[in-house]
């Protein structure tokens, strides 16, 4: 799978994803990821590539122009382009899922007070959001969209069993997570992960991800593949500790 | 402001945020930012920082000792460690704003299938989600976190007006915004942007505000900030466009 990004700050875009597997991923060539500075596309002496809003106001806009001629620099033209904003529709699991399925994602990083809105209206396929904030520009967000679905590219994680029990991909929190030493200054580990029996332990991490979700993120529960055993769970572990969903 | 990141991969942190504003804050020194190697702590042979999880399972966990002895290193001792998880609450603005008048701020990076539960008990004060998506590590979300609160700080924009129209800060997405040139390959900048009559410029942007909230996140609606003329504006739209709220 290919990420290209266009950015005012190619490199911190590439040094940020060195890392790990995402890292790993890209020296093997599994993933590609290729950084393009709207810069070199200013067309101008100064590379100038932002100017003063029409209409007033606080901050520099970047103009249509130079991302227009970066992104038209990019063979073959690419199906998708992901322009990260606050507007846009927020990130989640099942959008990670849902592009991880491209062969290939642009991404626009806007800077400043943002983009001119006509270069969106020309280019952009998909406005994002990774969340309800304020960053200093779209890199940060590009840079956690690659991570998030470059992991779910085939072969990039080294067990593709790693991302079958986790947080989200069955609607529920994570279990609590154990190794060594057993005994930690004077905290021990649950004695049930030290028992080897497979169907108490299975059970135990279950429940830790009902009480977690409930505790933590009952809106989760709503959306939650649940059997009618973890409903029962719910229920007593409801009326046992007084809460009302 | 001090940030202190927790992490096997420090070199990608710290390059990671070198860009822009944040970069440029920290070279004059009004954030400062301090990547310590949890690998430098892990006091074995072969540098080893994770192990199995108990109970089986895929993947490895992070030991709690080499987490603990980092953490023991910082001085002085930090009133808030935040740890990066799916399981935390979720990030957004009014966190910023909130997290942004501490003096000082630790940033815990899980990796892999995460630290052991006992770490997390004994140093950590706020667990963070950033979104509901997994990452292959917390370096992102800190770094996500790190940009969205430092540029909150007094003096790392250099106007402090700039934050204060924007999105999420009165609970609405943002106006779109224009450039030069006025026309760009036939697409012309709103003529209300070019009319130089404040009045008009200022009622367009705050229903094109309220247009867009409306059209891409209605759920914002419910907590912004709304003038009567404002409601009036948005009953009518919605009359207009057929839209049931």
């Amino acid at each position: 799978m290919k990420f290209t990004v266009l950015t005012l700050f190619p490199e911190h875009v590439q040094a940020g994803l060195g890392a790990s597997v995402i890292g790993k991923a890209l020296e093997r060539g599994i993933l590609e990821l290729s950084c393009i500075n709207i810069r070199d596309f200013a067309g101008n002496k100064h590379n100038q590539v932002d100017d003063y809003p029409y209409g007033g106001g606080a901050g520099m806009v970047m103009q249509p122009g130079p991302i227009l001629r970066a992104y038209e620099s990019i063979q073959p033209r690419p199906k998708r382009v992901v322009y990260l904003t606050p507007q846009g529709k927020t990130f989640d699991q099942e959008m990670a899922f849902s592009l991880a399925r491209e062969e290939s994602l642009v991404f626009l990083c806007g800077h400043y007070e943002g983009v001119d809105e006509r270069i969106i209206d020309r280019i952009v396929t998909d406005e994002v959001s990774i969340g309800d904030y304020i960053l200093t520009g779209g890199e940060m967000a590009a840079m956690v969209m690659i991570d998030a679905i470059g992991r779910l590219v085939d072969g990039v994680l080294s067990n593709s069993s790693s991302y079958e029990n986790e947080s989200f991909h069955q609607g529920l929190l994570e279990y609590p997570q154990y190794t060594r030493p057993a005994a930690f200054e004077g905290q021990e580990v649950p004695e049930v992960l030290l028992s080897g029996h497979h169907g108490n332990i299975d059970r135990w991490r279950r429940e830790q991800a009902l009480v977690r979700t409930l505790r933590k993120r009952p809106d989760l529960l709503e959306k939650a593949e649940l059997t009618e055993k973890d409903r029962e769970f719910i229920r007593n572990y409801c009326k046992e500790n007084g809460i009302v969903l």
